[in-house]
């Protein structure tokens, strides 16, 4: 008699990350790693969506002089000192918060990248290349931020 | 005896809208939560795919000011008066319609951002941070479009 | 008696490409609705994930025009004569090889795009609009390069 260990497996999981820098990338690539063994997938995806709207997930490679490129890509892409009519207090009326801060260059550039990041998982590995890690994308800190993760698929095989 | 409730749940739907200018953003957040909920998927992924190649689909903040910057943004990263060989009547040859307008600007626009959005979906609901909305981007209306969602996953638990 | 034929499905392939110029765009699609067929996938998702930091997965138009509009915005967005501290080889240290070439501009450009696309499959088809096709995007070639695609969701019903 056989015992059936191949099943439907969704597994959902958050990361809290605390960004210190107005720009950032941090790696999540190891947590990511740790995730799909943790939930025993074997084949399926990881989706990893940030649940805000000054942020971003992106893949590339991890090479700090390479971090400093982008982070000039993007300040040239919306820069912080353009004028943006999310950040005029005069006629904006919309959620508006105690707590706002000038930010409009911030969701300009996070329109520009990934919200989310879908990637595969093959033999209870998370696929990537040779030099692919995941970053989540800090637009507008330091701030404490939250990073949603589903590890979804097959278990066993 | 127990009844075996978590199963495979894959529902497809599509989504029809008809835009009025040219660069616009619709909030498709409560059709997806609606889709959500009708499907009865507890988790999983959310999957909501343009099927036009000048228009997207983002996850951004539903606030007017912030949308007419995105607006701003978008004419400045490819200007509609800008030369676009797609455009040349004199030299294309390939997919040429009767309806056929200038709009490699918004092919060019839609080029810089996602075509799909996937989001994952916890203990039935559509995951999505305190400001994030998901909308469908018109790069070249006033058209009618149409957008696929599926809703895939796990129901019962 | 009936047999239960709606199940689970997760098949893994790889695709190769071999590219010829620095920026060039290679039309996956046809290869993927034969990766769906010969799987068998009724409902659910394909995810096509590039393994390489300097490349992109897009879905738009094949009108060769239009292609070389999008080479001339990327060369825009990120000029190729332009500075890059991870090109800079008297200060990098981290990731460096034998066969290292400039390519901060391809990365940077990649950052602009996306690495993966996820595609609805319904009723045995790979979703796509009347004018829709998947290219993986080359940014440094002439290269090799792999693609891993994961069909996902339900077979039979």
């Amino acid at each position: 008699m056989e015992t059936l260990t191949r099943g439907l497996l969704c597994h959902h999981a958050r990361i809290h990350v605390a960004t210190t820098h107005p720009t950032e990338f941090i790696d999540l690539t190891a947590r990511l790693e740790q995730l799909v063994a943790e939930a025993g997938l074997t084949f399926g995806i990881v989706n990893v969506q940030t649940l805000h709207t000054t942020t971003a997930v992106v893949v590339n490679e991890h090479e700090p002089l390479l971090l400093a490129d982008f982070t000039t890509l993007l300040e040239a892409s919306a820069p912080d000192d353009g004028r943006y009519r999310h950040d005029d207090t005069n006629v904006r009326i919309v959620n508006v918060t105690e707590e706002e801060r000038p930010n409009g260059h911030a969701h300009c550039r996070a329109l520009l990248l990934p919200s989310s990041a879908c990637l595969n998982v093959t033999s209870a590995r998370l696929l990537l290349g040779r030099w692919q890690r995941v970053f989540f994308v800090e637009l507008d800190g330091p701030r404490e931020r939250e990073i949603s993760v589903l590890v979804f698929g097959e278990a066993g095989r």
